[in-house]
């Protein structure tokens, strides 16, 4: 009669082999960490006495859940941005909170909740990828949680590197300090393809063969990206990887979304886990991962929450049920990804995905004590049907939720007893996640108070602060074509544009308008030689007006384009938004030793008539603005402008002036 | 100062409202049953005193949740079968067991679990459709739940009619019983276009209309559904509906899966509510409702879990939770069903897809107080982000659970708190549903013990034990074209059959044999002129051999085909599946007052060489067949047919073995 630490008796053991074995009245016998025997419950207790029987009747025995893919530190991030489109939520939200809040301390805390969550709703094992991994390690050891710890590297700077040199360097230290960890397993965390480079890339791969660890990607999550791929690279992303030599290590490819046939058999080939992340690729929009068809040419498919900030749980049950009912629905049959495979995703798929299904991932003797048991009487899961004892799985997939796990274990140690944590001080958790999140909200309070802000927080404002007197003149016929031809004036650079402006106008306290411009430069025969884009931030308030409806327009602020139009539209939100459309005739004049822009615009939306004269100088100080509106003046009256020609509104204004006309 | 009955208070409260209200620490007064004010907490503790007053600080009070379409008694089937597919599961598993076991008492107790559980995740409201749904009726306001209850109507015997007169007269006296209830709506519910006449829908309608009650009708809900439609009445089911008068009625469409704009804007002008109902839809592999373009018409769009049977549970979290997720996937816009919309649908459009949206839906003065409280301090739901009070609704649809609803409230009662129900004895419910379950369970074991009972369970068989003498003679030759020409013959009914036969082999104790046969006849011209479709079972054990390799066959049943060779293949899920094809003249021949069948056979799968002549003749008694053996015995005589031609094997046996050879 052989001793052991723990008896799980009297539950319905699911162990998730080879064989998938079932024992209605099942028990699981475990031995310093390890599973020592799985059976009926008779045959363990003739075989073994414990010094800890527990009663799992009514109760599911499985494998603990594995969560193959997550950003565990964002549960600090959870419900901060939602419903955005991924560029606006990643780099709108999430890159500038990251960049001024993420820390060993942040990573640390965030690692805390999310294990808390995970072991909460039965995952025994996670792999992770996020910045500061070190610290992530040290918590998931520290909550007694399995977990595949990858260091991410970026081929720009990240919150814990300058450079992708110095995030090897680092990633290199990490991977040497948990070696032999028993929980931990330590990886190379090469965020993406389009994230990094080709040599990035290599080197990664390198390292991760030199010490045989995992290297965990982000590959082939949106259709843009291959497609963006295919365009710079001529080739996918799986061929690429594989002639970049990345799939000789032992990788972990997070997505996969959009991979065809033959990538999947380099996948195979190459023996790469993949991660399905469903809730995240829906939430998204990135679409739905050929699960089915990779299941079936025997790919290791694990399934992901991915990080909680795009989820927005760590709730393995979710997924589990998510990936059942997506692949049914996607493929048009009601028996594609039946429970049994889902949970083997989750498990022992999911194992074999992060390359230690060796250690954990089923109940069999020899491997790590990693194990779930889920409390089947709850009302949502009730009756229960004896007939079929395959309907375990079902039961398990689509009416159990997390928060009917009542005890986890990992590695022979109780983590959760009774929905009890046992390794973890949730309030204390709880309680310092809420003074980050107050410091969080406060950053995006402030930022969000103007549009300046928001625009400084996602990229340089190129020129801060310039001033502008102006003056616009409506005249009915174009000028003569040597109005400029004066021996007063020396002309420099006329050069003629297309100009299409939109508009964003904000309802706040400077009512600020952001202008997003698509300035066309014409050649001699009216081709377009270049475009240039430009975002310029102004106010409606002018500062001062002078003789002659000259203005002086308040400060302004430049920046580069550098996104989209949409991307802009969905970040800052306008009240409403106007298009001006013109055909600009420019040129710069010198006059009484002072540089003047001469702007001769024909506006074509709105369509209006005749053509506009602007004459416009920045200025520094308000004693040079005075002088320099006095020289305005003197070129109006050089040029003949009658006083009713004047025209204290800008184009915007024309624009919805005749918009609110024509409607 | 007013005085309330209750005041719930210091909560984020989402009214849910027109204006999309929202009162970040706020407050709902309740007198009678209705709610009296709704505003910031200051204002209401200013306004009113209240006998008792509920702390909802750090919580959400919302609107209670609106299931839009289930089938609540169902819950004592979930689970029962899962994975399969619609047809399968219906006419395999789930009507069998309703035909046996659905009842009064069965449709009232399933009614209280559901309410149970529907209670426990914050719904206050379902609209349901199921027979006895006067049980249905009696349970819901019991458990103090607002339900639209459906009597449903088939123009086939059902549970609880033997006709649809009956039905329409049960239906009617139900509707009339609960007018003016303040908790149930009775409503009228043809189960689908397909599965009812124009008349019983027109005189649905009719009754609905003279009530003026809602018409409850399954509609579009799987493509095969559409084509049929199409094919046999040359329209759409939506036009054909509206020309039938039906959409005259309130009527609750569910699912509206396969409809195309036209048929939107045909429920649009009919003010239809359509019940959305995404876990089914995956699940059973239906596809997926075209919602966003229904909520942009401007369509009542409400959510629904659907039966418990099919989802497996009776959670509006999840259901609102994937309505999200599963927009932005399809439409591949992240943007789609924002949290806000999702909430929206799972309350207030609810209640206007119910034709119910003047009770309940938000938190409004005048309407009905029907309240759900959500504890957000959960783990996997922190931390909480103050900056945009819009979050709420992200927190409340991508990260609650049905499990943190803390208290519920309809029509100003009580149903739970503190997570304790109110109205509804749980335990006692769970073990009378045990009860029923093992009932269930013991009907299903002793059908699944045979392929006769699974046979008998899903259809009429024809023709029960019948026996057969039989012999087999392999001729290198085909006899002469006047081989019957004898005096002593008389010869009928010639014909000539392409017969292309599946059997489904088992391993039970009969070795069961299940044959699926697609028999051509031939014309004169080798023309098909008709198919018939016939399915046999018999068993590999033959009852007695006589001389010459006459066999007695044991007895053999036959069933009329009614479903596809698939529904077959995955309803009796046989061990092996053997094809045998064959040519086969075949003739009645009268010989000695006595009937025999003379086939004349060649293989073509396995392509076997030779003909295979067959004598073969139905028989009741042992002596009956002791005497055809002996006539056969001289057939085989009259024939010269010699010792060695015979053959005791059956087609199944040489195709198996041809099939082993060729391995």
């Amino acid at each position: 009669m052989g001793k052991v630490d723990v008896i799980l008796t009297g539950g319905s053991v699911a162990a998730m082999n080879g064989d998938f074995d079932l024992f209605t009245s099942g028990a699981v016998a475990v031995r310093d960490g390890l599973i020592e025997a799985v059976g009926p419950a008779g045959e363990i207790a003739e075989a073994y006495t414990a010094d800890e029987v527990v009663d799992c009747s009514g109760c599911a025995v499985i494998p603990g859940l594995i969560n193959v893919h997550t950003h565990a530190p964002m549960t600090l991030l959870r419900g901060l941005a939602d419903d955005l489109r991924l560029d606006v939520w990643l780099m709108g939200y999430m890159m500038p909170v990251e960049r001024e809040f993420v820390g060993s301390r942040f990573c640390w805390l965030g690692t805390q909740l999310a294990c808390a969550e995970m072991i909460r709703s039965g995952t025994t094992c996670f792999a992770d990828m996020y910045y500061y991994e070190e610290a992530v390690a040290d918590a998931a050891a520290q909550a007694g949680m399995r977990a595949v710890c990858a260091e991410t590297l970026l081929r720009f700077p990240s919150p814990d590197a300058l450079s992708y040199d110095e995030s090897l360097q680092r990633t290199r230290g990490f991977v040497q300090r948990w070696d032999g960890h028993p929980l931990i397993v330590a990886a190379v965390g090469p965020h993406a393809p389009y994230t990094t480079t080709a040599d990035l890339l290599q080197d990664s791969a390198k390292l991760a063969i030199e010490f045989d660890v995992p290297l965990h990607i982000h590959v082939a999550e949106t259709k843009q990206e291959g497609e963006d791929h295919l365009a710079e690279h001529g080739m996918s992303v799986v061929p690429w990887l594989e002639d970049h030599g990345v799939l000789d290590a032992k990788v972990i490819a997070a997505h996969c979304v959009h991979i065809d046939e033959d990538e999947m058999h380099i996948l195979l080939r190459h023996g790469v886990g993949v991660a399905h992340n469903p809730t995240s690729n829906l939430k998204l929009a990135s679409g739905v991962a050929p699960v089915t068809r990779m299941l079936a040419l025997g790919l290791d498919v694990g399934i992901g929450t991915d990080g909680p900030a795009s989820n927005n749980d760590l709730d393995m049950w979710e997924e589990m049920r998510l990936a059942a009912l997506l692949a049914k629905g996607v493929t048009f049959d009601p028996t594609a990804l039946p429970a049994r495979q889902a949970l083997a995703m989750a498990t022992i798929g999911g194992a074999r995905a992060l390359h230690i299904g060796d250690l954990t991932g089923s109940l069999e003797p020899g491997k790590r004590a990693d194990v779930a048991v889920v409390d089947l009487n709850h009302l949502h899961n009730t009756p229960h049907f004896a007939r079929d004892p395959q309907a375990l799985y079902a039961q398990l997939v689509y009416a159990a939720k997390g928060s009917d796990v009542r005890d986890v274990m990992c590695q022979g140690q109780w983590l959760m007893r009774g929905r009890e944590l046992l390794t973890l001080d949730e309030q204390a958790l709880l309680d310092e996640a809420a003074v980050v999140a107050g410091k969080i909200d406060a950053f995006l309070v402030e930022r969000e108070e103007s549009v300046l802000s928001k625009l400084l927080v996602i990229g340089q404002v190129a020129q801060q602060k310039m001033f502008e007197v102006q003056v616009k003149v409506l005249l009915a016929e174009p000028p003569a074509e040597d109005f400029l031809d004066r021996p007063q004036f020396v002309v420099l650079k006329p050069s003629t544009r297309r100009q299409y402006d939109t508009y964003f106008l904000f309802d706040d306290a400077y009512r600020s308008r952001l202008r997003y411009r698509e300035d066309e430069v014409l050649g001699e025969g009216g081709e377009v030689q270049d475009v240039v884009y430009r975002l310029t931030l102004t106010t409606e308030t002018k500062e001062r007006e002078y003789d002659n409806s000259v203005l002086l327009s308040r400060s302004r602020f430049d920046a580069p384009v550098t996104r989209s139009m949409r991307f802009y539209r969905e970040y800052f939100k306008p009240v409403e938004e106007v298009a001006v459309h013109k055909e600009r005739r420019r040129c710069h004049l010198r006059y009484g030793g002072t540089d003047f822009a001469i702007n001769l615009d024909r506006l074509m939306q709105p369509d209006l008539p005749g053509v506009f004269l602007e004459i416009k100088s920045r200025t520094w100080s308000g004693q040079d603005a005075e002088r320099k509106a006095e020289l305005i003046g003197e070129l109006l009256e050089l040029f003949g402008v009658q006083e009713q020609e004047l025209v204290k509104q800008e184009y915007l204004e024309l624009a919805r002036e005749a918009g609110r006309l024509s409607e």
